[in-house]
């Protein structure tokens, strides 16, 4: 059973009921993110994300990984572009415990002087393990060509310099204007009592300010260009190009068609990059979808040898998969699309995180009944309109460890 | 309910009914892997797995794909050093459907020879993807360090001149021999029912042939060196010590020294080497255990100019560790361990993988409840011994994208 309550300021409480678990998924859902940065204040929201780690008012950094840990929980956070979550597991007696918790972390970080230029050494750590790993580095490079000059082009971890200027009254900023009672949503899956977590949030999250956050500048896609010439064994090559946002009329379709292109060992990209050729271990397609924008992305490895040849194919075979998609194909994707929500809501995360993306993204429930018919009911003409809106392009390009290549696109 | 029938000619068949779910967990679960290999055959049982989802007597690559994703199910297989696994996620009504593929799949592969070509630079493309993640890349190194010129040193995917001189008559040899009844597991969980699985079960795999695979040579640690001096942002540590294998008496004490040590965010090499002094985002330690001998392992990331402080610091965490576990800390880390296989248990995946490991590493089945006891009879005289007994050394080590680093170990 999924049950939502709004509390007086806004924070959203919400629940998902199952029975036959003995463990809670838990988590604090902000909407809010890097894309509500300035170019001045690029990772703050990705540093906040880390320093209420380190102490609140009552508890040390330690104190807090004890608290949870010795009653075999864990808790885990991530930013994202429009979207921080901080996250339990827990035995189901000790939901209140992480609850708590992570309202302490939200509500009373410490943010002490040198405690946030310590956690800015890790933070570079960070950042130099996502440059060494150019199958991730690659899709922040893409954001960059896609997006130039605006938050969603920048980095969540943010650079060296931006890192280096923020202070601790930019995390408290941030807190105070970012954090509010409608940009928060609470919600847990599994052994679950509703009442209970709505009394807990009232006494932790009841007295959080009401309001929302600021809103953000519209993104703005461009065909931008962006290369990592840093020497590595493979190309790691990714294309881009705008896609519909949560609320578009073509949302639904176009992620069929990127499941029929490239989203499983069925998919055009697939049978002909890998199976057909031999060009790629790893090739596929997906979208990142915003409020108001979306990007859809092409990723592949190759030898740098066959990096023209193989980017000039998955080019080719996008726009022929647009314009020759199958019946067969497109009740395959839906067929995948339904199996993928409901194996994916079995487990108390998934759940969770479900519950807490519809409000995000449409500010309302909807069942997996309801998004299984909404899947059903799109028809082939409308797939194949969207996605050739879709690779008509031009296309945002980033890569890392090629040669100069040649491009058909 | 856990159900477990062994056919006449071995192959054992074992499912966990979890009611409450509309899917099934398939899996084949070999008992064999790159450890089986010799230096010539090295990356043959990778590549098998590979090539048997390149054709069968009756289906094409594309078939295969498209028969398990026409209704929305996944088949992936993997490789290990001593396990392959082939594994179908499904709606339970397909159950048949994706047991049926598995079996053709390691039953009647084609090996047509223009396809095996084709493959192996499909595994040369992964192999490449490899190299260009340190942080993957590395602990193939450790192998190498801690088991040099023995199969378990050697790469799960080869190198370019054992793939290359792979023939379509190794892989049927492999199958032949390895594959054997007393070597496959039938793995299930989810809503499945147990006599249908077991009629399946005969019908697919009742004629394979009985017996077991060879034996393999036991494993030797020794404490070697590997340098990968490619240059990355950060420099990747790695340190590997002996550690008990699956029947030794002091596995589960060092898997809680394990914890205790680098398992989460209240662990001692977690707090002193990234909260203390931001030295690291990444470190952890863990443990790969196999028959007859353990690989313990600690990796982190850091600067180039920090490596030595962090390495020498992280040897000095695990000598401390091991000689001052409190009381605390064990019950932590006893809570954490059942927590974590409650938590694991939530969903059909997790139960199948528990059961098919359970009967390859032990050769029956011990119920949650009897691994937990287990846990819980450990005391901590016995946890700091083992572990006293694990850090002395002398430990393997490899890193990469590092400068000569000075070691006090």
């Amino acid at each position: 059973m999924t049950e939502l309550t709004t509390l007086a300021n806004g924070v959203r409480v919400v629940s998902q009921t199952m029975p036959h678990v003995e463990t809670v998924s838990l988590g604090l859902h902000v909407d809010t993110g890097a894309r509500l940065e300035t170019e001045r204040t690029n990772g703050v929201a990705h540093l906040l994300e880390h320093m209420v780690f380190k102490g609140t008012a009552t508890r040390s950094a330690r104190a807090i990984a004890e608290e949870i840990e010795d009653v075999g929980g864990s808790l885990n956070a991530y930013t994202a572009r429009d979207m921080t979550v901080f996250h339990a597991r827990l035995l189901a007696e000790d939901t209140a415990l992480g609850l708590d918790l992570i309202a302490d972390l939200v509500r009373h970080p410490r943010f002490d002087a040198d405690e946030i230029e310590r956690e800015k050494a890790v933070v570079l750590q960070e950042l130099g393990e996502a440059r060494d790993t150019p199958d991730d580095i690659v899709f922040d490079h893409l954001q960059a060509a896609a997006y130039p000059g605006q938050a969603l082009g920048r980095s969540i971890l943010g650079d060296e310099t931006s890192i280096a200027a923020i202070t601790a009254d930019d995390l408290r900023d941030w807190l105070a204007v970012q954090y509010r009672g409608g940009s928060c949503i609470v919600a847990a899956a599994g052994k679950v009592d509703h009442d209970e977590l709505v009394v807990l949030s009232e006494r932790l999250f009841g007295d959080l300010a009401a309001g929302t956050r600021p809103a953000f500048v519209p993104a703005a896609f461009a065909p931008g260009v962006v290369h990592d010439r840093r020497k590595f064994e493979q190309a790691h090559l990714t294309l881009g190009a705008s896609a519909p946002g949560h609320h578009h009329p073509d949302y639904d379709a176009v992620a069929l068609f990127v499941m029929a292109a490239g989203g499983g060992a069925s998919s055009r990209l697939f049978q002909e990059l890998r199976e057909e050729r031999g060009l790629a271990y790893s090739v596929y397609a997906s979208t990142t979808p915003y409020a108001d924008a979306g990007l859809f992305s092409v990723y592949l490895a190759t030898a740098k040898k066959d990096a023209a040849r193989a980017w000039d194919l998955a080019v080719d075979v996008l726009a022929t998969t647009a314009a020759t998609l199958s019946p067969a194909e497109l009740a395959r994707a839906k067929a995948q699309v339904r199996a993928g929500l409901l194996m994916s809501l079995e487990a108390p995360g998934g759940w969770a995180e479900f519950l807490a993306r519809q409000l995000l993204a449409h500010g309302r429930l909807q069942t997996p009944a309801e998004l299984v018919a909404r899947i059903d009911a799109v028809d082939l003409d409308h797939v194949r309109a969207a996605a050739g809106r879709l690779v008509a392009g031009p296309y945002a390009v980033a890569d890392v460890g090629a040669a100069a290549v040649r491009r058909a696109a």
